[in-house]
């Protein structure tokens, strides 16, 4: 029988349908938010609902902004030299948490045949148009190191071969805090290759 | 430097206040929400931002409910001299999954001294008025076996002596799937003291 109202039941539908939220945090997530005060529920829902009025794509970098143009390539404070190439939004997050200050590209995902997303579905020739016209030195391919990223970076830096810019490819080896004894093999390999003076 | 569309920062925010939810949680989520179509924003939107009209408390057992009766005291095919006493609406779920027939009383939580939640903070005059005009045969003390949750059932018991009807605790044993060399002393010892015939 049914226990609960049907908007429970729908809201706790809803909440399951996120990523990473499982049927029993749906639920807890929904009678939390029954006990929390009217203001937070109407601000919350508010927040979400709207968010198609108040946010875009940059189009210059597509990420995502307020504007036409996002923060980044609006400012004046930014090394316009080099464009650092990363899948994700939320990738441009922690590229910009780690101190880097040049400027963007968001493709928007990574190539995978299998999932049939080629290169026309990402931002790929929005990219080569940036290269082709701005004055970058540097273009650092920061998409994932995984099979999907790195064909994604490979593919990229064949189409910008042709245009004089330097490309790099972020550097492989132990994440900070790692032990050597539990690192897999093929990092521990990357990181002989990407051994420095020291 | 400001990354993120101020809205985008607020919604990660109202996620990061739920439950279980961290900060790289709470801009997964975010984001994720933000490539979902409008629809479902709107929909999920309207659904938290309508829980104040929709759902009130059941005015018998104070599950939550649609309307004045939740649906379990409106039904006719329950067993009415059963009274199951939980802490909050979830533990109903469980125990409803469990197969249990009877009715609820939802006390709203369990005494807890240190946090300032006594007698009066819950359900419990009206799990007296209840017993006292009902027809109940037994009532079964379902909070949890915490040790909040053991001086609830403890009070209760006491206020509830008088009335001439059964009082029941759940049984506390091993879980099932459990292995007794990982079980804890206490549910160990438990377990012997709910031994069956076998």
């Amino acid at each position: 029988m049914k226990v609960l109202p049907e908007v429970v039941v729908k809201l706790i539908d809803y909440f399951e349908s996120l990523p990473g939220i499982g049927p029993r945090t749906a639920e807890r997530l929904s009678f939390y938010l029954l006990r929390t005060p009217a203001s937070f529920r109407s601000d919350f829902s508010k927040l979400i609902g709207g968010l198609e009025k108040e946010v875009t794509l940059c189009k210059h970098c597509f990420n995502i902004s307020s504007h036409d143009l996002c923060a980044i390539c609006e400012s004046q404070g930014r090394d316009r030299e080099t464009l650092c190439v990363v899948e994700e939004p939320l990738d441009l997050i922690a590229v910009e948490n780690s101190g880097y200050k040049g400027l963007y590209h968001v493709l928007g995902g990574a190539l995978s045949p299998l999932n049939n997303i080629g290169p026309d579905d990402l931002h790929i020739q929005e990219l080569i148009d940036r290269v082709s016209k701005g004055d970058f030195k540097e273009i650092i391919l920061a998409t994932n190191p995984s099979v999907e990223g790195e064909a994604t970076a490979m593919y990229i830096k064949t189409r910008l071969n042709n245009y004089g810019v330097k490309i790099t490819r972020l550097g492989r080896g132990l994440p900070v805090g790692a032990d050597v004894e539990f690192a897999d093999s093929q990092t521990l390999a990357r990181s002989f290759e990407g051994r420095k003076d020291y």
